[in-house]
């Protein structure tokens, strides 16, 4: 449950209806989402979300289901049930595959685990990385 | 500084030593990063570990540049300054542009920014992302 | 679900039950959260515990609520759900009002923000921040 | 070590520097700590850094020390040495007394000590918390 | 809700059945967790993540309920509820009494405690630990 | 660098010096370590935690020696150097040998990997598992 209600159409302000229109709009559905319809208790802090989401999340150098993937990646590393949900989701909806998928999660499993051993042996930096 | 002594080439056992000579196949150098050479104080876990990887690492349905920057990711979540360090130089060896990594970095900001977000707020999971 | 029951008042030992009234006492209310009801189990454990956490928690230097929000922010990092869940409660009950909260979670995805942003890139220390 | 070299007013492009100019106006300082000269290497991402942390640390229904300590609290959380570094740095230059800061510490050790039971127990969240 | 679904004995591969029929005669019973069932998925990985765990967990110089203890500890701190309890129940399964438990979570609420500590204040590393 | 100076004895309060002189009995060597150090700028927290610790860390159900390991687990897990470093010494110095500590350091991994495969899959809790 969340700490706060989840707002209707209805209940949230001009402003906030306001994003939930673009949010609409940018992602061809009327559907919005239980994490926006919690921020909209605070509409500057939703609007400042989401105006920079759109941003970082857009094609450029990196293709947005490269994006996700990172996202589900970070998610996953600081345990956000919702994030990795939601996530997940879109990364699926944008097109990864489940052979994608699998090396997803394997890359995290990998990565966590020399994580662990890196720090627990707290391995110095080579130089050679430290250019 | 390490929890053990990095082993030189002459201090590790041959079961190491191969391990070693393995890496320094597949990456096409001589060099030997301190993460292997501190592993070498456990030749099983040395070799369980190396073997892993090169598997996890390896071209799949993802290429091994969105690997490294899975693993880039994850290790800054996890705050792994080695890792950090180690796999972005990896990722850069590998082709990522100056471009690609300010968009990892932006992503993994903005994935930091909502994981606090919805876990501070305990979004509930919206019913369909959960299939 | 806990892993372990929660005992009920009848359930508990008497140096278990002797914290609940101190506990009781001090919030001026018959209510017993779960975390106590299950730290039960252990009565040592359940009375270091209470005995710390009210002091820590007292007027000091800081307000109680201060206390209460940088509880919030610890748990959200460590994604703590009942800590969150908790904790939060406590803020509201103490005078947390909406604003507040809203700039409690605007500088915690800040903070993650810019966490994941300076480990990304390794920031060596600035000399004037080491005194 | 940072992964990208720290880049002085010479080498940052005009936009960067356009920020750099709007950090020492606001804190009334030529220094500019090393955060920023890494993240001038992303014009982009430092000018959206640096609005967005303006606004979010800004006096509003918190005064600015209590958001610097509430930074410090999840950086530590996290484990970002440099953002611990560069808060606490803020909060004391903000009246951060020494009697504050151990509370600080204090609630930190606290809450991360029950975010460990609480995660170790799984409790289960009381009725009364999901409002 | 997990993010894929848990495959049954008829649903799995002839590869990922394998895998099942080995848990089941280390184990002593045809129950097969979820961690697997999802794992399923992903056959080769559902393979190389058994293949490990059953090397790692197995008795060595610590005996099996000291490694399921450090799992219950490592799991706590990165807040994997799954983990928690399948490993909290597989540690009463080799023989965790009541006191043990105390003691472990304990420790752990201890660690996170003084992690903490150390971390809000950065604390240097004695030389003499630097061996 | 720690953020508060190493308090000497000759700086240090009577009241710290008296938890100096403790810790300097039970552990039996005339040094202290900088952790103390730096808690000595709070008497009252430094009290508090020295004593817990000594509770907490005594011989019990569990020997010290597997206490400290459990420690060491939680602070690699958490990513505190410091913790790192003087727990796996104070490990070694209690009995540790190499095929243990290596032993130690293959479960981190392992649960580390598990961990990240938990979450990023969302495997749901076996009814089994909740007694």
């Amino acid at each position: 449950m969340t700490t706060v209600s989840l707002l209707s159409d209805e209940e949230v302000s001009a402003e906030a209806l306001a994003v939930f229109t673009e949010i609409r709009e940018v992602r061809g559905t009327d559907f919005i989402n239980n994490f926006w319809r919690a921020m909209a208790h605070d509409p500057a802090l939703l609007r400042a979300t989401w105006d920079r989401l759109r941003v970082v999340m857009a094609p450029g150098a990196l293709d947005p289901l490269v994006k996700e993937m990172l996202y589900v990646a970070v998610s996953t590393a600081n345990g956000c049930s919702y994030c990795v949900h939601s996530h997940t989701a879109a990364a699926k909806a944008k097109g990864m595959s489940d052979e994608m998928y699998g090396e997803v999660l394997a890359v995290i499993g990998m990565a966590m685990q020399t994580n662990g051993l890196a720090t627990g042996l707290q391995v110095e930096v080579d130089e050679v990385f430290l250019g």
